[in-house]
């Protein structure tokens, strides 16, 4: 069962194809299924102390012991009275009142004194001495009292079933005398990671993965999702591929847990027993769903337990946590699971999707220019980051075959709306330096934050000039000018006042394995020789350098391997490097260093955000600029290395043609 | 001081006036305050394991330790090929590859073999036996592959400081090498709840607080409020109104903790110390904020701590939890406070609100024919069951004088939008069968409630009529016809189809102490005798038939004592009676024994649910009248005993007149 496996395909031997059955259907059918089995019961209730309850869920209804308040309060400093015998006060004829026969001293929350059934302000008391008091208005009966029962009056109900405690609930119910509640146990989930490349970090003992070492880490989505659901998760040992061992993994998951989430094995590959396995313990009920990524999810039943095959990939394990285990353990816990919040949102780009199957695009979104954008992201079921960064997910049904770019789609959302709205959104050019602005901005303005989505200096200008981002980095060099960006900000963003803030001066160069075994010197360097080269895709300053510096030097980009082989980022061409795939690529020093790489610097170019006015004028962006002008911004990129920071700060106005 | 003590009003001895503050500016000063203190720090960093870190807040940003994959990891179970060894194959020209020299089957995971650079699908292999292979179509270089750092490159910014950590930030963590994170300790709350009739629930030994006892329940509001954001609270013991010891209490508290919440004593009355001892050990920078409930808090340092006066009241406590507490712990883990989604409602009726402060009303929000309504549930600041029902809170701006009724106000949501939208709303007459359905409901349709407001029968017929609440339940006899409801609804609701679901037939009688001491049988047996009658507000349908048999009897109500001292539920009529406030009241046999009453039995009546022809036809509604047909439903009513089920479930249509 290759865990991190195979996802979306039917794989393995022929004619072991995977079914493609509809979320809600394979839910419903797995449900059933589950009644079927007995295995769908409610947990059951244990009663724990009311103080201990905070976001547990009730199993039965909350009665009030006591009344609250239990007797008749004061609910005001001063003097409680008969009513009757002060009928008749007023300015012009005060009443006075003896004590303590007439008139007797309360603090807020002391009892009624018997006889009195009513309290006077103190401040609307005058104290004539000789046990005496004056007032200069009626008092009306019960006022200033809180009676019996004003808040909780014994016996009734405070709470249904099915209510999640929060701490106001805690509160009312210890009020009414309830030190303990009755609630549904926390459902135990077993989680088995499975695959004979699976290690579990601590195993690596700081050592870097080997090749064909995957980190364990899907059982953390598991753990995750199931504390927020109010379940508790349990991490097995890793079983290696062997039935046997996989076979008894499940039986001691069985015993010792309400819920059994397999790990991988889902796809029908050479090593995937899974399917087998549970079928022997007891009954696959969907192998397949029709989702992407998410597919080869099996949903079943073993030993009266719910069983959940997870792929391995895991966006794909995320997705079929999210579809399934967590309707689920809202289930067994006698609640509904909630749905996302959702907002409409107009996608920056086309997105292709099959026919018949739910695909569920991760994006970053933001509100620009009053609207909010949804740009989407890596699609791959292997990126767990693009979870990690997304915003929100967008679902193309089945019937779609994707949307154009410009279609208004409705986002759920991963995280509030309100952070959303505080998010400033640069598509663009890759620099290190956005992420350490990103975070002295988050550290500088809590609750607001700076997202970037690499797409090519070309690509954001682009984006701004469809309103799809506020800010775009870029570094494009006008070979007839030796100007950086403002020829192409001109040229992409026509009739618009944008501004460019330069970030920083960077060095740009080869990345080499260390110790330079080719002897490289320039890109040049690289042609007819067959050292492999790592490229940057179309669009990006990076890869428009390069073409200048080949066409510079008379060579042919033909003639040098690898030249279509193109990576997104700068880390991503120095893993590359760092991993042998490659002799070499163009980047930052940082990449270089934050890999051990060598660096062979061949030029230095100008880094700057471009800023169309409408951005210029949002209070969120001045911030982030603050932020980019401090100096502890300029300390960290010094850190970095390969940073001039000379011109950092400085702010070129682009006028439209003919402005 | 006080606990639960006074709110809202200058208090204690004369002179000695609460400031008004308006609530931003108190937190601008305290904070102002705070950092002059040097008591505004940011939480400090502590690493924890990456697995146990679900909901923390990273105190630096995250770098992936290693890339991931950390090779180039095959992505499909099938054969690993050099791409150019494919070049030309096509259906009409197959090309045969020789193992393992120029193909070697592979598993999803393993790593690409030295020499290759892309995998074709097993599906797409004929195996031609004698270790040959043909394929019909050519590999492109690097398909089916994950490149080394396709999901994370080593170096790679993962997640900026301040960050809250989810499950798929864990994994993703992880499966970057970081096995131990950096976040923000968790801040350390302290409680100190104070006050002489204060006392823990667990003291009382299951016995009901005697007069002038109070349950200590407002420290629960603390600790919940605090596992929210994600600190820790520490509840001390209680300590009564002593000067000296609220002195020495502070100092402990001051020295285990990050932030100290003194319990009440935060009013100006006779016994509230707090300010006087927070002002000897630090500083009292805000004392009295401009709302309502919630006026007085205290703000302030000592020993280098933020400390915050909490008032008595639960309701007052929350507010200055939310307003105060939630937002400085939000500042020490460097993260903004979330704020409430907001939605529109129309308010069901008039609040008047004093100008100069803020008033927070609590209110029941459900959708009604497509748009929302908030209904006002009681104000007072004691009443902690009113935070529990409310859906929203609505607040009243200093400016204001109130609103009109069917005014469109912003509700901060206090639940879900989703679970607001799965409410169906109760305004009528109160009956114990209703909690028994709104339990039977929500455990029968997961996510879905039933809330109900009491505002006697004909307080609900009126809401139907301005579309303010789904259902109404009402037992109005008509005194011309002896028949139950129908001629309200048609006056009440013209035009209009209206249905009445009949829920049951209940006995009302009257509730005495038990013994019935004052050898009662029959309302008009308490007139001129100085016996005390708790009666219920106008327009309840009990109240209605209180009336009817006096009126049988030819007794005048102004000759009954408390004639005019109404409260608002069956239950509160027998605590009013249990508590000795009261000699007798009307209500339903329920309540009595709910409280150990006797109950003097004196009509049957009809209770019904009136259900205008729009909400019979929504199918939530129809969802619940799905339950109260049922006999789960029969039984629990039938053992609240005092209900004849005979006609239950009886629809009767009332047609508009001249239909």
């Amino acid at each position: 069962m290759k865990a991190q496996g195979q996802d979306g395909r039917q794989g393995g031997r022929p004619g072991r194809f995977l079914s493609q059955v509809p979320v809600e259907q394979a839910l419903d059918r797995w449900f059933a299924a589950l009644e079927g089995a007995g295995a769908a019961a409610l947990s059951p209730p244990e009663e724990v102390p009311t103080g201990q309850a905070l976001g547990r869920v009730l199993a039965e209804p909350a009665y009030a012991l006591f009344s609250s308040p239990s007797y008749h309060a004061c609910a005001m400093d001063g003097y409680a009275v008969a009513a009757a015998s002060t009928f008749g006060a007023s300015d012009t004829s005060p009443v006075a009142l003896a004590m303590p026969e007439q008139a007797c001293y309360v603090d807020t929350g002391d009892p009624l004194p018997q006889g009195f059934d009513a309290v006077i302000m103190i401040e609307d008391v005058q104290e004539l001495g000789g046990g005496r008091l004056e007032i200069r208005a009626a008092a009306t009966p019960w006022q200033h009292v809180r009676p019996i029962g004003e808040d909780v009056a014994a016996g009734e109900m405070l709470l249904p079933a099915g209510w999640r405690l929060r701490a106001t609930d805690l509160a009312v119910l210890t009020s009414a005398g309830l030190g303990r509640v009755v609630v549904r146990r926390r459902p135990v989930v077993a989680v088995i990671p499975t695959g004979d490349e699976i290690v579990p970090l601590e195993d690596l003992g700081g050592e870097a993965p080997a090749p064909g070492q995957i980190i364990e880490s899907n059982s953390l989505l598991v753990a995750g999702l199931a504390a927020e659901a109010g379940a508790v998760a349990k991490v097995l040992p890793v079983v290696p591929d062997d039935r046997v061992a996989l076979r008894r993994s499940l039986s001691e998951a069985i015993a010792c847990s309400d819920v059994v989430v397999l790990g991988a094995g889902s796809s029908a590959g050479s090593g995937d027993f899974s399917a087998a396995v549970l079928r022997e313990a007891g009954e696959v009920v969907v192998h397949g769903v029709a989702t992407r990524p998410g597919k080869p999810v099996i949903l079943g039943v073993a030993g009266g337990k719910p069983v959940l095959g997870m792929p391995g990939y895991p966006v794909s394990a995320w997705l079929a946590l999210d579809g399934f285990l967590r309707p689920l353990l809202a289930r067994m816990l006698g609640q509904a699971p909630e749905r996302r919040q959702r907002i409409d949102a107009r996608l920056t780009r086309r997105v292709a999707s099959p026919l018949g199957v739910t695909e569920y695009l991760r994006v970053k979104l933001a509100r620009v220019g009053g609207a909010f954008v949804a740009a989407p992201l890596s699609r791959g079921a292997g990126v767990l980051s693009s979870l990690v960064r997304a915003d929100g997910l967008v679902p193309v049904p089945a019937e779609r075959q994707g949307f154009e770019a410009g279609t208004t789609v409705a986002a759920e959302l991963l995280r509030s709306r309100e952070s959303v709205e505080r998010t400033v959104l640069a598509i663009g050019s890759h620099d290190m330096a956005l992420d350490v602005l990103a975070d002295l901005f988050a550290r500088t303005n809590p609750g607001c934050s700076l997202a970037s989505v690499n797409a090519g200096s070309l690509g954001g200008l682009q984006a701004l000039s469809r309103d799809e981002a506020h800010i775009a980095g870029t570094h494009l060099l006008d070979e007839r000018t030796g100007e950086y960006n403002v020829s192409f900000v001109r040229k992409n963003l026509p009739g618009r006042r944008v501004a460019l803030f330069c970030l920083a001066l960077r060095e740009q160069g080869l990345l080499v394995s260390p110790g330079n075994p080719l002897r490289l010197e320039r890109p040049e360097d690289l042609a007819g020789t067959g050292a492999r080269l790592i490229n940057r895709q179309r669009g990006a300053g990076t890869r428009v350098l390069l073409d200048y510096l080949l066409h510079l030097a008379g060579v042919d980009p033909a003639s040098i391997a690898g030249y279509d082989r193109t990576v997104y980022t700068h880390l991503a061409v120095a893993a590359e490097v760092a991993g042998g795939g490659a002799d070499a690529g163009m980047g930052i020093l940082a990449a270089a260093q934050a890999l051990g790489l060598d660096f062979l610097p061949v030029a230095k170019e100008r880094y700057e955000l471009a800023i169309p006015e409408t951005s210029w004028e949002d209070p969120l962006v001045q911030r982030l600029l603050d932020a980019a002008s401090c100096q502890a911004f300029r300390d960290a990129v010094s850190k970095l290395g390969g940073y001039d920071l000379s011109a950092s700060g400085d702010v070129t106005w682009v006028e439209p043609e003919g402005a």
